[in-house]
């Protein structure tokens, strides 16, 4: 077998890992595929942290769009192969399974685009169309941020990929007087799609063009087209197509359903190259990304500058200390954080509205310079948004926060509503309620959306009421029940369950679950109010706000589901998943009130039994180390999924934090300590997340939880607060700006000395155990003292 | 049960009937349904000819499109009961079978719309969903152009329809105290086509609007939808959907695939009217049709209009003499050659193009009113259409000519091609060749163009080259192989087989057969060119009008197919079917020289050599009443298809013509009135036309039999010329214009006289068996002496 050229992977990988311990380890293509066994107890700081990303964390767990290596910071495309291919959950990249199945150059939020396959062997097309997957072995891997390097073993085929924003980039060796094939797949199920509609033509004997359609899925219900634009670095010999069953010899390209199409080549090297420019607006478009982001063909330098991007990405964050693994995990982390929530506009600003009876090409406004003022996204809910890249992002991250936060505001122009997941051009109501206002809300409040508060205040506020998405259910496209709206508005709860007679389309239709979510979400809205100097609507949205009361059973001491004549819903069992609470349940629940700590105290009967309470909760979760089970596919399980806390899931990753609220910040700080040393401490393809990753959102939180630093209401206020938690490393430093940096320095820290005995804010000692946002961002350092035992006396909140 | 409401239907049919000596039969809803039994030797003149109409004729062979009823002359709209759904061939209203599994509004080639079928019951949705077709009798239905009424057994719900040219017109009369439902069928199999994604959204409790999406074919390989607005005499009192196994209650819409709408009405009278506009472009653009053509809901008045309409129409021809039998099939023969070929534009001029990466809206230019100049229109191939409607719409519908060929005309702008067959705005590139040439240069000789003939020309030119669809197969969408234009160019004639090594993708590569088809299309534009004042293109294309000789095997006597190195494909058997020829052998392939008998004549030895052949073919072919069975689905059935003539198909109905030509009108008469009164003279629901209609074709060629006129060549002389057959009616005026008629009128005709004796025109002896165009054009009289026998000295050539 001949070995791929893997010269120029040797010099970039040896570059990048130059400053580090495991340079010779990690030169190795086998090096990455494992988790080291031994390793220094303290790790060398940071000088690459890209380096450091364990690309393989979880993957035995992937779906779809989780993992990444031939990919940009929200690129468009993100190619890597697939081991799975059937549905949203079990596909993408799942470390475990033995066969690759194709190249997916999309992997996104209920999207899939164009999968190639090479493949080499003189067996007939209706043969190839159908048995084409190959193995492969983790031992013959490289994966790195923006590079792939494999060896499919059926063919003797070297595969190396990786991508600009919108271009991938695969490079294939073939063997020697071996046929020279790659099949183009343009149906069958791709992860969370059906492909149906598919055209490609040819242009010239280097390019092809085309386009697959996304079906309709529950979620995303309009099919979206996904045009792609295909360079050869060599002559196509030969176009051979196949649909259905009917194979069709020396064609010009092919379309139809469940069609695909077999280039042959005959390059002298053996080596093939190929482009692929995408869009979802049309192959004219994804000709123009390819050409402006890819002219050339050297695939050293844009692996090499994909791997500089991502390793400038992640200097965002520059940490010292700590062990090999935890650095190597937190990198991992904070590399998620950047995952997902993808790109769709094209670099001329174009886009694809599908909201409407027919697709509408629309345009970004531009800049002076010509340039789109910001990209359009896809996204994935912001169902626990508040707790994760709304605090992360504006930190270290604030283009992408203004983008996302921009892009969520034009769809909202385009649609009539702010979308709650966008994906292809159309809402997916992905979730319930309105989880997008505290993100915009929070972004606002930190000065870094475009769009004035008065502008957005009303786009946000037609949301919360009947013509909004607090009337419909998760994925409630065709009726305005699910939500609840009418209910919450007049009887201020959402009743469990709805009436039988409404309309039963959509999902996540529990009302004391949405009713939690409504009154914080109104909350957010209230602040924009103020901001916006609408104090009328402020205080409306304070008052509703205060709906989550409507649904505290004094007698159990837990928010209980109430149905519509107004009865308790019973019996009652406060561990009971998803009755009445969306993927969770009322002890967990209980907690969901993160804009009114004292009023929850308040009627649970004080502080002091609120702490004592989550305590109990804590210690209980501990048992199964804060999750339920190590998967999502484990959640729902009934041996599982009976905790009062859930660190795999959004509904309660606020918890160790309604300590400090209630002030016991010793109990935050130990909790949090011991979520980071257990839940997101793994380095192994079985466990990472213990649960849904979700588009970046548990990445963000992991890496928050390691930073010390947490914002319990999601940063609403108007000088947006961060509590602070139990910091891992000796050393963190935030870059606000190419000037400005914010430091997080530890001493005497350590597992074994979760507590902070001392604060200073540079070197001023600070008597309160949170920052402000103004305070970040004016730089400086944050010393804290470690210790093992709580401080004598707890700064006073 | 309730008898629906009749009143307005009798009074029309009183109306329609009340010159008739049928009337007393035809007023009552059975009549129609049966052929008559005993009738009168001769009718009287014909007063209302869509009277005389026998919609079933042949329904029992019923192709998706070939049926009618409620639809006017070229409306996009064709609304009628379906009685099989499944495929292209067996589908639509199939006399023969029992139940109605809806009624879809489109039936045009390669598409479906949007059907709707009324149901009353209690069942689940899930049940209704899969479960709804209803038997039906023939003894309850009324049908006349541009009506239909049947009752609907299993519910018990008496249905009337009627269209305008975009919009359907239903109307439903449910049982007292019985659910008023009406299924919205938006997926599943409709005829031709699987209909994929759809989507129908509420607009008030009045309209609805959506499309349905019907997928790529073979054919037809782009998905088209097809947009519908929908408007309710009644309020709708709820919606519930499906998609695939799932049930939706309460809901304002529903999309996807395989989905359907459940609409339910409370309506006092027990009656519901539906209107449904449609749109090839937008619901808004189906919304306008509606509004534009039926504001109102006069029921009685639309159908009232699309009766007169079709009257109008078919009045363009009156007759007299004949039976009754007669007279009825000839109506019906005409109302045929109207059928098919649809209008895809809206009233505003807007239609689709398909034919690029994305769908384009596009405009059809304006005249002075701010009106369409002509309307774009959907069409079946042009194969035939040279000895068909290329000679009989010039004469009687000149502006519906004008329109298909400016149609035709201005796709070919869009497309780069003028196409042999669009279907919702792509070429479905049906049959071989360029049989649009013809019909094109048949319309120009005729001054029926709007574009110039030096503006026609390239366009067409291009088609016969290597970038044209000369090069390209049936359906050979993506290569440019099976046309074999290579070939025909370099050696002067299409290889029977094509080498293996070349592309596989297309129909119809029968290599002797595409030779005398692009010979006869060269000669076409030979005719265009000189029109055009271009000589030299002129003399190319007319030498190369000279290709067939090349396939001319003077040892056997045939059109032989000949292989790629240069020789005779061998065994020859001539009456092989599809051996080398187009659903054709060579028995009949011989006499496709249509621009060239006298060639003809010479390679066989002269012309007594060639009316001696053509004599004994006919008399072998009048074996089998002169066809392939009588339906389509005989024709490759090895007991029929060893004929020399087949009037069931087109490649030979100009055969009886050839006698003429070569000096012999004599026998054109006796055996052109033999094919009348054989092939075309049936009236049943199982006998028609004894093959395949073809969207007016085989309609178009009976009434030009039975006129006694025919064009061999296709009309493409300067003046074009008619050959005389023999006319079957005492009188027959063609309505050139408002003020000018052109009669035919025969002396002693009868069924044993066939013979002309004697030909006067204006009063004037005429010694020539065949007219000018601007004899006729002119108006006038010819009067024909009939005999039974041949006239002792036949009018020379």
């Amino acid at each position: 077998m001949p070995v791929p050229n893997y010269q120029t992977a040797r010099l970039v990988v040896g570059r990048i890992f130059c400053s580090l311990l495991l340079l010779q380890a990690a030169a190795l293509p086998a090096a990455q595929a494992h988790t080291t066994q031994t390793e220094p107890a303290l790790a060398p700081a940071v000088a690459e942290p890209a380096a450091l990303v364990y690309p393989f964390l979880d993957t035995a767990n992937s779906r779809w769009f989780y993992f990444s290596s031939a990919a940009r910071p929200f690129g468009m495309v993100s190619l890597f192969p697939d081991t799975a291919l059937n549905g949203e959950w079990g596909s993408g990249y799942r470390y475990d399974e033995s066969t690759v199945k194709g190249f997916n150059h999309i992997h996104e939020w209920q999207l899939a685009g164009l999968s190639l396959m090479p493949v080499s062997d003189h067996r007939p097309l209706s043969a190839q169309q159908v048995d084409y997957a190959s193995a492969f072995s983790h031992d013959n891997e490289i994966v790195r941020p923006g590079y792939h390097q494999l060896h499919l073993k059926r063919y003797g085929i070297g595969v190396e990929l990786t991508a600009t924003s919108r271009v991938g980039f695969s490079r294939y060796q073939y063997q020697p007087d071996q046929p020279q094939q790659l099949l183009l797949q343009l149906g069958g199920v791709q992860g969370p799609s059906r492909l149906g509609h598919a055209e490609v033509w040819q242009i010239d004997q280097h390019q092809l063009a085309g386009f697959v359609t996304n079906q309709g899925t529950e979620r995303r219900v309009k099919p979206v087209k996904v045009y792609f634009h295909l360079a050869f670095s060599t002559p196509v010999q030969q176009l051979d197509a196949w649909r259905a069953n009917q194979q069709f010899a020396n064609v010009n390209g092919i379309s139809g359903d469940d069609a695909g199409l077999r280039v042959s080549f005959n390059s002298s090297d053996h080596q093939v190259s190929v482009k692929a420019g995408f869009s979802y607006v049309s192959a004219d478009n994804a000709k123009l990304n390819l050409q402006s982001e890819l002219a050339g063909w050297d695939f050293a330098k844009t692996s090499a500058d994909a791997y500089a991007q991502w390793n400038q990405a992640l200097a965002r964050v520059h940490i010292t200390g700590g062990s090999l693994t935890q650095q190597r995990r937190f990198y991992t982390d904070l590399w998620h954080a950047l995952q997902g929530r993808r790109v769709v506009s094209d670099v001329n600003g174009q886009y694809m509205d599908l909201s409407g009876q027919n697709p509408k090409v629309r345009q970004l406004p531009l800049n002076a310079q010509g340039q789109p003022r910001f990209a359009m996204h896809n996204s994935d809910s912001f169902w626990g948004a508040q707790w994760t890249i709304a605090t992360l992002w504006p930190l270290v991250y604030p283009q992408a926060a203004t983008a996302l936060g921009e892009s969520l505001i034009q769809y909202g122009r385009d649609f009539g509503l702010i979308p709650r997941g966008p994906s292809g051009g159309q809402d997916t109501l992905v979730m319930p309620g309105v989880p997008m206002t505290p993100f915009l809300v929070s972004l606002a409040q930190k000065g870094l959306l475009q769009t004035p508060a008065s502008e957005l205040l009303p786009m946000l506020q037609k949301n919360h009421s009947a013509a909004g998405l607090m009337a419909k259910a998760g994925y409630e496209h065709y009726s305005a029940s699910g939500g609840g709206f009418s209910y919450y508005h007049q009887r201020g709860y959402v009743p469990y369950p709805l009436p039988e007679t409404e309309s039963n389309y959509g999902s996540h239709r529990r009302g004391a679950g949405q009713t939690l979510e409504y009154a914080y979400q109104d909350f957010a809205l209230a602040q924009l109010a103020t901001k916006a100097g609408d104090q009328a609507v402020a205080t409306k949205f304070l008052q509703r706000s205060q709906n989550w009361r409507n649904l505290y059973d004094t007698k159990s001491g837990f928010i209980r589901p109430k149905q519509v004549n107004g009865n308790w819903r019973t019996p009652f069992d406060p561990l009971e998943y998803e009755a009445g609470f969306i993927e969770s349940n009322a002890a967990q629940a209980i907690w969901f009130v993160p804009h009114d700590i004292d009023g929850l105290a308040e009627v649970m009967g004080g502080k002091t039994t609120l702490v004592n309470r989550l305590e109990q909760a804590f210690q209980q979760a501990a048992k199964q180390d804060f999750t339920a089970g190590t998967a999502h596919a484990q959640e729902g399980h009934p041996e599982y999924r009976r905790t009062p806390i859930n660190y795999g899931n959004q509904p309660s990753i606020q918890t160790a934090f309604i300590f400090a609220a209630a002030g016991a910040p010793e109990k935050t700080q130990y909790w949090s300590r011991r979520i980071s040393d257990t839940v997101y401490s793994h380095l192994t393809p079985q466990r990472g997340y213990n649960g849904d990753e979700d588009q970046g959102l548990m990445g963000s939180l992991a890496v928050l939880l390691k930073l010390g630093l947490f914002q319990l209401s999601g940063g609403l206020e108007a000088d947006p607060v961060y509590q602070l938690g139990s910091p891992l490393f000796d050393e963190a430093c935030l870059q606000l700006s190419a000037e400005r940096r914010f430091c997080i320095k530890t001493l005497n820290n350590g597992a074994d000395r979760p507590y902070i005995s001392q604060i200073k804010l540079n070197g001023q000692l600070l008597n309160r155990p949170h920052l402000l946002h103004s305070e970040i961002m004016d730089g400086g350092v944050l010393e804290l003292q470690m210790s093992a035992e709580p401080a004598q006396q707890q700064p006073s909140q």
